[in-house]
């Protein structure tokens, strides 16, 4: 979905810095936290390191480089994800039974691959052009994967009993006083009719496209994000045991799990809760600090609880474009290294970056949508039911990955992503 | 949601007349076809004939009669259906294991209802017009009903290995001829800014409310609904397998149920197809007749194959009130009794009644959805995730219940309905 | 496994009264009653009045009968119950969705089937010593199913929350006095070697056949049945969280289905506890009657609370055999009608009829077990792992069908049963 | 259950001994392997280096030693299998999602405990005899878990697609010639009275006592274990498709499973038989071998072909006195390090070692069975349901763990041991 091919020699570094990174946010594992998978939707870190490997092996090495000799055939098999066309594949949920191949492997196979796309990179193969745009695809693949990385990590280490920290240190937790009932202030955006989708010359994703127009009425935006302050507030409303703020499903969800809080929330014997969080490990959680790892569930409840709603995608493009239409590097980026939400300075909307933000947004192809042929199509075009948009990045998203047309999609009970909500209401008539 | 309250003498009638079509509908039945429950989504017949007079009891009776002594107040906890505001209720599973209350009970119990309805109906109660608003949404509440008992009953019947017909004859099918590739005439219809929801005085539901603007492209949708006979090829053409047609989540349903064709449908040893129908029980395939009892999987996968795509429901509904605005008797309801989908008359539209028609709508509210407060708020807000839009109507829709604004939702396995599909597709650029 | 038959005349009198017998159990019934399956082990009562049936058409009249046309070859697959030899059937837990054949055709079936039979019987087959041999099978199979009748109605009755009486009125319960801890008189036994299984020209089970020796140590066996007011101490005594007293299989199961009390037991606000009985509806716990509706896990762990444990099959055939030898209708069988296990008369052991009395033995073949060829073959033998045997027959157990060597089996986990159980200790050395 | 307590020395030797050999059987394992819990029946080797550990640390030194301060308070939650007694736990299948403690703290943790053991043996305590009577226990607890390290090993490689080798080679597997329908040489043994449990100084678990005795029939008993051979003759018979040869409950086990060869055999394109072995990887099947990694229900099927049946755990324990009393170092014991069944010498019985050898006796307790008291009364006493009995250890069994009346227990339908068979027949009348 490359519209614009960089340069080789910024292709090849780029590529470089994205492939180093992954094994660099790996490096606080412990051998142990590379293989496991407690949950199905949590993948292991070495599957993770091979997946995305496989994806240039497959797409690209195998399929332009004449006589290549893959790293090991048998790969395939354990690093394929989903792709139908791709034959035959591991059963997702077995990914965390499988010891070998071994880290060192995968590590070998990664060094293999990065050498001959590299090289290929930098031959006069008459198809370059084509290559270098599944390069850069495949770049934007593994930068997903580095969320992924980020997040299932915390869900191994911050589901183990020990809460060991993945290094490095909280920031400081501000002091707990008076959370005060949830009391936003809110921007009032124009309605009329706005085009939507990504336009310009950079690399998006195809569910991005078909732009198109969509006619709004005015409504209103939140100038911040939810904070754990207020979702304590509603928790200490009984915010999960009143069913009229919940969807059916959502607090059938809810009940069936026993969720009471937020994922990775604890509350000790005198009632403080605590969080587990990479840096640092447990910790008291922050009123001051955005609140995430919510399911849709719990987002929707919230806001129905604090008279507001979710925006919908399209609401939040919009303001996104007037409020903070610019990527950059003082917002709150994987690149930080924080991995976790943190207050915003003063006057900062936090539109890009923290947390994804759930939407009432059905995830739906844009008209005109062009779900590709082949695999690529497999890409975002086949996971179009049942899933809920979320906007704007998060603390775990590369910086160089993400723009203000970008959708992600979840189930509405996920919530191990770094999650969240802003809350959206009508303009007054 | 009534704005107009009818006459006394004629809501009245048409109370009487529409509690009277419920227990003509069972009148087929045997007694033992009253009690069952063969699949989770399926309701006994006796517990519908139960359930649309506990509404009637619970929410107008018990409400505004003074001194009202309920018929049995052991009652509500068999015949609540979800609403949490009204107290504790029977595991919706376990429906088909209660014997008691029999059948006379439950009739008993209609009858003391009724009486105590009509009387308040001819009272001068203070509050007579907010009653006659809540008996006309109970009505409503129990047309829906009627149209689960005629789709409940079909599945009890029609799984049945002895396929025992509801009473009647089939329409004849026609000849089984050369079915053809699908080539769907379309309209082309005209985007732009349309309103959207339902205005005037008559009845609607709380979600159809929330009237606005949609910004449509211009598209194409077809002119008649997808045939047997186009089924039947795409199912010839291996559509059950080739997975580029789905959603992941689709064929992962096909495949983990074994899905290979509609719900009814069976396949003798020459090959030939039949289907359970209520007129006259199993019978040839017709390829003429509209296809039916198809789940959104099946639909979107249908669409994608022929080269199209499901519509909007924006689309769809611009397109009705263009085309077939207005429901009358012509058009395939449960009135007419045939209960099953026939090919149309030339050049009728059917975009009202025969089958429900699937949309590539997720089922969310419209920009200021007036949530209800209390009971009713839990009629259908507490749905809006995870369903997707079905539009028109269907040959088991009472006529005096719908109109083109009608929404209807189902989750996207769901097939016991009589859901079908129209083709759309862009307009040329 | 008939060794003697009888005359055609008394078998023909005993047949018709045996099939008589079956609807007559029926007789309290509604027509919704007959349909449903609350539990997967509950099967409709419609469905055995039809198996039963089944069972001499196909092994009697398909097998003998020259030219005989079977009432309706489809009812096959209706009532095939579990014999893999005879072709497929319905799947076990949806038999309790099948609304036809309706009641009266299964009466009608019956009514067919029965003057076939009769006719045969007073033919002059040359096979007729060989028929009344299956004859008497089927009577014995129908007498089986008669308390599976018994049960299943229980079970349909007893779990809604209308709790209908089955008809007739309890036995007066005594008068709720203090309980005492379970301090039984036993009977010694002097061990040695024994004869076990069946001996002599009456019907029994393939399953008691081996006639073998069995070595005992002496062992006590107490007087009487444990009583409800000995298990209610049970519970006082937090019987059911003891984990050192139960079977760690037997734990998780009370803890799984959260069971703190024998089926059938519901305790009010005050803490009084009732029962449903099939005579008279919920009733007061009477603290002298016999417990009952205990799965073997509560009856190993309440021997255990007791300082005791449950006897062997063996030890329990030979104490039979020396105390209570006959079976007779002073006893607590179906034929008294009660329904319910009673207090007994003083110094009555009750080792016959009352409640089926678990055992500590494994159900598993006799030494040389015949297992027969063909479908008798499926009869008994094939169940011959992971259940339990019971001993003596219980209050819905029909006089003529029992013996002291007769070996009933369930899983550990079975409670619908009117099992109970008697505390065995070893003799001090 | 110790008798006869050891030296002090001897017993430091001892426990040493069988200390390092845990950590030995791990050697040949990657850091990957430690980890994964591919089935719920299958722990991490990290979990049983630690639970062995923990063994030794709760039950001696937290009880014996003065002011002990134990490894890390935290590891009991991690390192408790079952001990209700010893507080909370992890949930079973959660054991392999556990990343941390990581290996190197679980090794530490193994020396920590270690020199205290070895320093509490060395010293003076009033209670020695009973500390040492406990290490012995310990000892032996430790070694039925290095049976386990073997074979859940074998399951985690043994289920990976890269079949990789734990090391070592494969014996030479014989050439595959004919194999002959099964017509096995039997001993026959004479029946009476005779002593069944253990007698005499030595260590035996609580299960083997309870000396009894027991009467048996002449009976016969083959001379050599099945083979792989005959069990391709099962095979190639059709038996896991006829009914009649299994247990009803076996034949739906293997239906539902789509079991249609022992665990661990794959076929080739061109139907070879391969299977996993711990030494040399994905091995041809060698007919001549005994078969093994059979479900009792298989066991027991395949009797049933071969026109036997299983022996009795007493016919067994009888016919081992007298055939093979002596458990000695040329028997198939995991000592040998070939961890797999051989073909015996010629004329040896196998009755010890090679394969534990399925019996038709459940595990119940023996007459005046000693349950005990407090945390050891959960070793074996709460396992006594719905289990088969399993005598003469395997090819993974320690050689100094093992007798003739040790009695091993599984579920019918477990097969990851090295279980195997021996057929038994009536003696002819």
């Amino acid at each position: 979905m490359t519209r614009q091919i960089p340069e080789t020699a910024s292709l090849q570094a780029h590529f470089s810095a994205v492939r180093r990174q992954s094994v660099a946010l790996c490096q606080p594992l412990r051998p142990e936290d590379y293989v496991v998978q407690p949950h199905p939707d949590v993948s292991p870190p070495k599957w993770h390191l091979g997946h995305v490997t496989w994806f240039f092996e497959n797409f690209v090495l195998a399929e332009f480089v004449e006589g290549y000799v893959r790293f090991d055939e048998r790969l395939n098999w354990f690093f394929n994800s989903y792709y139908e066309s791709q034959g035959p594949r591991i059963l997702r949920s077995s990914r965390g039974n499988m010891t070998r191949p071994e880290l060192a492997t995968v590590l070998a196979y990664r060094e293999h691959v990065d050498a001959a796309v590299l090289e290929l990179l930098g031959s006069d193969h008459p198809a370059l052009d084509q290559i270098s745009e599944l390069i850069v695809l495949g770049i934007h693949h593994e930068q997903q994967h580095q969320e992924l990385l980020v997040t299932d990590i915390k869900y191994i280490l911050g589901t183990n009993p020990l809460y060991p920290a993945y290094g490095g240190a909280a920031a400081g937790a501000g002091p707990v006083e008076g959370r005060g009932t949830p009391a936003p202030a809110f921007h009032t955006i124009a309605g009329g009719l706005h085009t939507i989708g990504h336009r310009g010359p950079g690399f998006c994703w195809d569910n991005e496209l078909g732009v198109h127009q969509v006619y709004l009425d005015d409504f209103q935006l939140a100038k911040s994000l939810v904070t754990n302050g207020e979702y304590l507030d509603f928790m200490a409303d009984r915010g999960y045991e009143r069913f009229e703020l919940w969807q059916m499903e959502g607090i059938e969800w809810a009940r069936g799990l026993d969720v009471k809080a937020p994922l990775y929330w604890n509350q000790d014997a005198e009632g403080n809760w605590f969080h587990y969080q990479l840096r640092g490990g447990l910790q008291v959680v922050d009123p001051a600090q955005p609140a995430t790892h919510l399911s849709w569930y719990e987002a929707d409840a919230f806001a129905r609880w604090a008279g507001c709603r979710l925006p919908t995608e399209f609401e939040w493009e919009v303001a996104c474009r007037q409020l903070d239409p610019e990527v950059h590097a003082g917002q709150n980026w994987s690149d930080a290294g924080q991995l976790h939400p943190q207050a915003p300075a003063k006057d900062e909307s936090q539109l890009l970056g923290t947390v994804w933000e759930w939407t009432n947004s059905a995830y739906l192809p844009y008209p005109r949508y062009p779900r590709p042929e082949g695999a690529l199509g497999e890409y975002n075009g086949k996971f179009m039911i049942n899933q809920m948009v979320l906007r704007g990045g998060s603390c775990a998203t590369p910086q160089s990955h993400i723009r203000p047309t970008y959708r992600n999609f979840f189930q509405a009970d996920k919530r191990w992503q770094f999650t969240g909500l802003r809350l959206a209401k009508d303009a007054p008539l």
